[in-house]
Formats: structure tokens, C-alpha cells, sequence
């Protein structure tokens, strides 16, 4: 039963399971006791040290261990702020760092900074020039990510920190991603990891923070991990994250190029197999395993369903899987087609037969999800009897959530005119995304969104 | 070899070490995700939230897992207090709190909230009525332990839930060191625990909020566990630590037993076996597993380490054994002696053999290192040239650490005449604690401390 969501949670590596089994025994006792239990455990906890910085690229005494790549992104960012609180209050993020990142910079403007989010291209990545020009006198801090987690598209880090040193801004990079695939560019000021994204186990982050750079840890003190990260040190999985990151990294060269060839051949064939699929993210500069596409009329969470039923685990960054009813900000901030969105990401040990037996169901599943979509959904509506003229339609699907006003529209367009336009009325956040998309797939023209009374006026031009 | 200091760190319950390893195969997945290895990540967390909610004594929605006790204790404090912001900013904890709530007290003072510390008896227990003083109209949360780490005093915890349920405050109860002996008396509002310390795995705390308590987590927003603990759940951990819980509590009852009279033993003994011994915290109402004790004119470092040659691994409240060289908070608000301190916390497994061990070994180490010091400690010496009356003495013991100052009074209060005095001149944290403890333990009489160019004066009578 393939399980293709890597990039959520990455399935137990067996060293990491090996050095947690051995931990449990060595490893139980505080280390900051100076007794036999006490000494063996400070052993280790050194030892995990020496050798998660080995594999980040810094030195130990700049390495804490966090309880979660989370809680390393909300340390790093609140520490760094308030190290540059003279500096000034102003944060620049791009638009698709992680949700932790995001957060931080929300709570960060609730407390009276300033945050500037960066905006990406198509294929999801940051201009170093628009990035540079987004940092000014009073910028505390800036973050950007090395590799998307829902794209899998590769930062320009050195670039981006090449230009912060000039400014004099550290850097955090949200390593979470790629730290399983090798060192993060040189250059970065603060770094955060997650354990659990390389084979690690749960409730292991890590956060680097470079000898030099302003720090002032926020919250409550606590003496654990140079004051960086309070509560006992949860050291079994301390020792089990750090000797599985040395792990993966040994095989991360051969992994690579064996799920770079899979995740090529379902970029490749994908949009083959299956009508009206957009790929998205850099098809080069991006993480070997994790591949991301959107099929259009397609509900998501109904695709993920028919997927896990037959046996597939992946997850979407669609609307409907949202518990908020919004596409994901990264395919937003794309600019990309979000409905029957569907992102891959291998495990290690993802073989051929696992890949091809995905693209062999596919293509059934997204055809039986359009069919009943299709069929459930009303047969094209005759235009609304509006003042418009002739070469002119209202599309009314207020209250109808993606794929559904989509849907509708690709089915009313053929009833103007070449040169004539469709409005569709929508309240659904989805087709903000979906619609100018769609016209982008089928080469038609998104003239643009109009004030509405209730949710948003799309309009769109038939042009073919 | 013994362990002793099952306060710290328990070591590992065999339960928790099966359920840990069954949930690394079944729960490594995001329980977020609605496929198989979702589902299944999710049933676990929800069996364990019902298992641990069951062991506290509240409902599964109250109850939230966070990385460490301390992080519950933090987020507990810091939510609560913001929920009732605008009722006031004043906070109510015990002095003998663990450093985790005093910490996050401090903090508050920090951000322009104030705090009331109420004192203790020589046995470390508030007392009800004095807890109840210290509310205010402003007060927004009480906190207080169940029973102390350091000394196991329980806390009246009942009849303070009782005064606050009637102020309208709502009670925080640190419960970290007991709840492996039983659920806490009703009238909690907010109760935090932490795993390791009842034989689950590091890396668990818990945080339960009642419904209706007013609360507002702190920090960047975050999805998981009601938000109100960030990051990606620690799930093995989590399965690990509601398993054993429910062991342990399974076994309470009769380790109980056994252990209070281990204890009883050592309570009994070692002030017939060690002379010059105060045991310290209360006598009855305590946890069944922990005791305390303090030595006159030893060194707690140096005992510390001769018990871990020998064997016996213990923890200390002494000065010496502080990064700060400052005494236990809790010992100095019980006005105890805090020289020579030792906590004897004893895990489930310990034997008759292991501490008739202890008490076989105890009192040679601790006349070893009275040797040594009285040895090193320069001779009695003579009267400084001071213009004081004959009937009175200065001994200058700048620059000198505990229990140097002690052990020099010692030797010198013979050299006036009963009701003579000696003032001690000391800059030592421990002096302010232990000349007065030494006092009330030899039978003379601690007039007073008075300010001194360098540290302080401590003004002794000979009584005897």
C-alpha cells in the first residue's frame, strides 16, 4: 500500500528506530544531573549534537533541539526579532513559507511589527532582486525557505542570502524540506529542521542560530538547551533524529536520482494520461521526491478519497480539503490552478511498480470523479434573464464551492459568442484561484474581477 | 546500582516501552490526514487523549499533550492569564513552585503583570487561609502544586480550590510529581503534567483546561491540539505516556505502601545513623517515594559525588550543587537547612536491599566529607582585633561558600561566654539560610542579620 505523503510525516527510518531503542535504555535520565544516568545521558545528547550540526553545516554550541520543526520556526523568528528590537520591527517572508513561518509573522503584526511577504513566480519561487527590494532600513529579520513543501520548488537561497548579508539582515531558512537531501546553502543566519520530515521520529526539531547573529530567546526562562528551547530534553528521539539524519544523508545521492526518474515520469506522464492536468512547480530546481499537480472539474477531496481507496496515500492543497475552505497559500501565491489538486511525495523506498501502478488508477479515478460532478452538477444553465447583451452572460453559482463554479463556466462559455464575455457571480475563495486559471489552460482571457454584492464578479472572454 | 531520583526522570516503564514501540509501526503519520495512515495515527491520539483524560480525572476535549510539563506549565500560565485579562494581571503561586511556574511568573512580571508568592511552613505547605489572602480583585489565576519535587509536601490542594472556586479565580495545579500516585482533589481549573516523571517518555506533557475557564493560547496560531500546543504531535510518545500512565496508576496502591515504608526507613534512620541531620518537609502529608534531608558542615557537591562512587545516584537542593550557588527556592521558603542536602526520590522497583545499602554507606561518606572540610577549614580562629566588648566576636568568612561559614561558627561560638555573640560576615546566598537553620538545630539563638560593607552580618547569641 503505497504511502506517498513523505512531505507531511516521512515513515520511520530503521537507524532512527534502532538508536531510539537503544536511547530508551541509555538515554532516560535528566542530563543535566551529574550522577552515572545523568552522565550517560549528557553523552548522548552531545553526541546527537556534534552530529546534527555536522549534517546542518554549523558548529554545536549554535545547534538547539526544539520539540518540533514548528516550535524551531516560532523560537527563531520570536529570538531574532527581539535580538534586532533596536534595529526595528519590520519582517520579510516570502508568500509560501510554511504555515509555522506564516503564523509567527501574523502573531509578529499582532504585536505591533510589520511584515512584508515576498511574492513568487508560476513555478513558485522568489526573485532575489524582489526579494532584496522588500528589505529596508528597520528589517529585523528575513525567511525564506529553502524548498517548498507543497511544490517542491528550490529556493534561490544563496542568492537571498548574499543580499540580506549585504543589507545586514540575517537570514532564517525554513530547512524542514531539504534537509534530508543535503546541507542548506552557505550564507543562512538562522536555520530550523523537523525531524519527522527525514525519517526522524516526532517531537525532535532543530534550530540553528550562527555565532554573531542577535538572539534573545522569548517566553519564560529555562536553563535546557542554552535557554533556546525550555523542558526536558526529549532525548531518546533526540538521539534517534540525530543518528537518522546522518542515515539519509549517506543514501540521500542514490535516493535522489532513483525518486528524481519517478517523480519525472509522473511529471511526464500525468498530463498524458489525464486530460486537463496542470503541473506545477520548477520543473528543474526542485526536491528529487515531491511532484504537485491540480486536475481541473476535479473535487479534491473526493480525488484523495478514491485515491486512498485504492490504496494510495497523498495529500492536496485543494479548498475542499481545507478545514477553512481555502486553497492553499502557496498555490495562491502561484497563481496556480488549485481545484483537484494532488501533490506526491515519495518515501525512500518508493519502487517502480509503486509509480506506475498510481499512474495505471489515475487517470480512472479523476474520470469517474468528473463523471459524477458532471452529472450531479445542473445541465448548463440557460443565461439569466439579465439586461446584458446578447454577446454577454451571467453566471450565478453563489453558494456553490469549487470545483463546481468552474465547472459551470466551462460549460456556459460556449453560449456566447467568440469575443463575448461570461460574469460569474461567486462567494467561493477557490475560483479566485480556479477561474483565471482555467482561462489560462483553455486560452481564454480573465478580464478581470468586479466588486459584487455578495462575493466577487469574475469575467471572462471567450476567445476560442 | 540504585537510582534514586525518580523525582528527575523515571526510568522508563516496561509499558511504556511496548506501547512506545507499537506506535512507531501505527503512528508515525500526520493524524491530520484523512488516509489509512492518518486514520490510524488519529485513532491512537484519540485513544490515548481518552486513557490520559480518564487518569486526570476530566473529559477527552479538555485535555490537550504538549512537548514537556513544562510547556504545559508555560502555556497553561501564559493562556489563562491572557483569558482574564480583563478581570486584572495579578497572579497568585506558592514559593515552592517548580522553576517552570515560577519562570513564567517571572515573565509575567516582565510583561507589567504582578505576582504574589505566598509563603510556607517549615514543612513547605501553604496554608489555605494565607493562600486565600493573597487573592485580589484583580487576581487572573491562582497556581499550586500538588505535592513539592523537592521536599513532597502535598499542598492543600483541596480546601485552595475550595477559596479560589469562591474568589472566582480559576486554579492552575502543577501536578507533575503526583499524579503517578492518584488523580488530584477535585476543584482544579487548569492542571499540567509531565510524562517522564511517571515513567513515560520525555518529550509528553499535559495540559487540561475545564470548560468554561476562561482561555487564550499565546503565540503564533497553530492547528493541532485545540492550538493550544504547537507542532506536529509527538504520537508514539503520546500512546507511550497514556499507557503508563494508566500502568503506573494501576500499581499506585500497593507501591505506595512499599515505598512509604522505604522512606519511613530512611526518614527513621538516618538521623539515628548521621548526626547533626535535619529531615525536612512534612512528615505526613507527603508522596509516598520521596524524602529529604540536610547534613550540617558538609558540602553537597562533594557528598553528591562520593554517593554516585558508591553507587547511589541523588539530587540536591545545596548551594554547591546549583549553577547560581544559590540554594533550593524551596528549602530557603521553608527556612530550612539547605548544607548537605539530599532528595532520595525512589522508582517503583526499588528494594529493601537498595536502601538498607544507602543506610549502610550514608554515614561514613557523610563523616568522610566532614573530615575533609574540618581538615581543610583553617583552625579556629582567634578573635579578630576588633574594638567589639570581650562578649562578642566577628568571624570573617568572605569569599567563602557553604558550608565553610557554618563549620567556622562552629569552631568559634566556644570562644565567648554564653550570651556572647558572634557575627558571622559572610557573602554567601547559603549563609542567610543555614546560619539561622544552624541556630534553631545547635540550640543557640539567631538574633538577626545586619548590613555589612560586603555581604552581610549574621549576629549569633550563645545559649549553650
Amino acid at each position: 500500500m503505497p504511502y506517498f505523503d513523505a512531505a507531511s510525516a516521512a515513515p520511520l527510518h530503521p537507524v532512527a528506530r534502532q538508536a531510539l531503542l537503544a536511547a530508551l535504555d541509555e538515554g532516560w535520565a535528566d542530563p543535566a544531573r551529574l550522577y552515572r544516568e545523568g552522565r550517560r545521558a549528557r553523552l548522548l545528547l552531545d553526541a546527537a549534537r556534534e552530529a546534527a550540526a555536522e549534517a546542518v553545516g554549523c558548529r554545536p554550541d549554535e545547534l538547539t533541539f526544539t520539540s518540533s520543526g514548528t516550535r524551531a520556526v516560532h523560537s527563531g523568528i520570536s529570538g531574532a526579532l527581539a535580538g534586532r528590537r533596536r534595529v526595528g520591527r519590520h519582517l520579510v517572508v516570502s508568500a509560501v513559507e510554511h504555515s509555522s513561518v506564516l503564523h509567527a509573522a501574523s502573531d509578529h503584526e499582532d504585536r505591533g511589527g510589520s511584515v512584508a511577504r515576498v511574492p513568487v513566480d508560476r513555478t513558485g519561487a522568489v526573485s532575489p532582486r524582489v526579494f532584496g527590494e522588500a528589505l529596508r532600513e528597520d528589517t529585523a529579520l528575513a525567511c525564506l525557505q529553502s524548498a517548498s513543501h507543497e511544490v517542491g520548488t528550490e529556493q534561490p537561497v544563496a542568492e537571498v542570502a548574499g543580499i540580506c548579508r549585504s543589507a545586514g539582515v540575517p537570514l532564517l531558512v525554513d530547512a524542514a524540506q531539504s534537509l534530508a537531501w543535503g546541507p542548506v546553502p552557505e550564507g543562512w543566519s538562522l536555520l530550523a529542521g523537523s525531524a519527522h520530515k527525514w525519517g526522524g521520529p516526532a517531537g525532535v526539531g532543530l534550530l540553528a542560530v550562527r555565532k554573531g547573529v542577535r538572539f534573545a530567546p522569548q517566553g519564560p526562562a529555562d536553563e535546557r538547551e542554552s535557554g533556546r528551547a525550555p523542558g526536558f530534553e526529549n532525548l531518546p528521539a533526540i538521539v534517534a533524529a540525530a543518528a537518522s539524519l546522518r542515515a539519509v544523508r549517506a543514501e540521500a545521492d542514490a535516493d535522489a536520482v532513483r525518486l528524481r526518474a519517478l517523480v519525472d515520469r509522473i511529471r511526464t506522464r500525468v498530463p498524458e494520461l489525464v486530460p486537463d492536468v496542470e503541473v506545477v512547480g520548477d520543473p528543474e530546481r526542485r526536491l528529487p521526491h515531491l511532484v504537485t499537480f491540480s486536475c481541473l472539474y476535479v473535487d479534491g477531496e473526493t480525488l484523495l478519497h478514491e485515491l486512498d481507496r485504492a490504496g494510495f496515500s497523498v495529500s492536496s492543497g485543494s479548498s475542499c480539503t481545507s478545514s477553512t475552505l481555502t486553497p492553499s497559500h502557496v498555490l495562491k501565491a502561484m497563481g496556480v490552478l488549485s481545484e483537484g489538486n494532488v501533490r506526491v511525495s515519495l518515501p525512500r523506498g518508493t519502487t517502480d511498480e509503486d509509480v506506475d501502478g498510481f499512474l495505471a488508477v489515475l487517470p480512472g479515478l479523476v474520470a469517474g470523479v468528473r463523471e459524477k460532478l458532471e452529472a450531479s452538477a445542473p445541465a448548463a444553465p440557460s443565461p439569466s434573464p439579465s439586461p446584458a447583451p446578447d454577446d454577454s452572460l451571467v453566471l450565478d453559482t453563489l453558494g456553490k464551492r469549487c470545483p463546481i463554479p468552474v465547472i459551470e463556466l466551462a460549460k456556459v462559455i460556449g453560449g456566447v459568442p467568440v469575443g463575448g464575455t461570461v460574469t460569474v457571480l461567486s462567494d467561493d475563495e477557490a475560483a479566485r484561484l480556479d477561474i483565471p486559471a482555467w482561462c489560462a489552460m483553455r486560452e481564454q482571457e480573465y478580464v478581470g474581477e468586479e466588486p459584487a454584492d455578495r462575493g466577487a464578479a469574475h469575467v471572462v472572454r471567450r476567445l476560442s
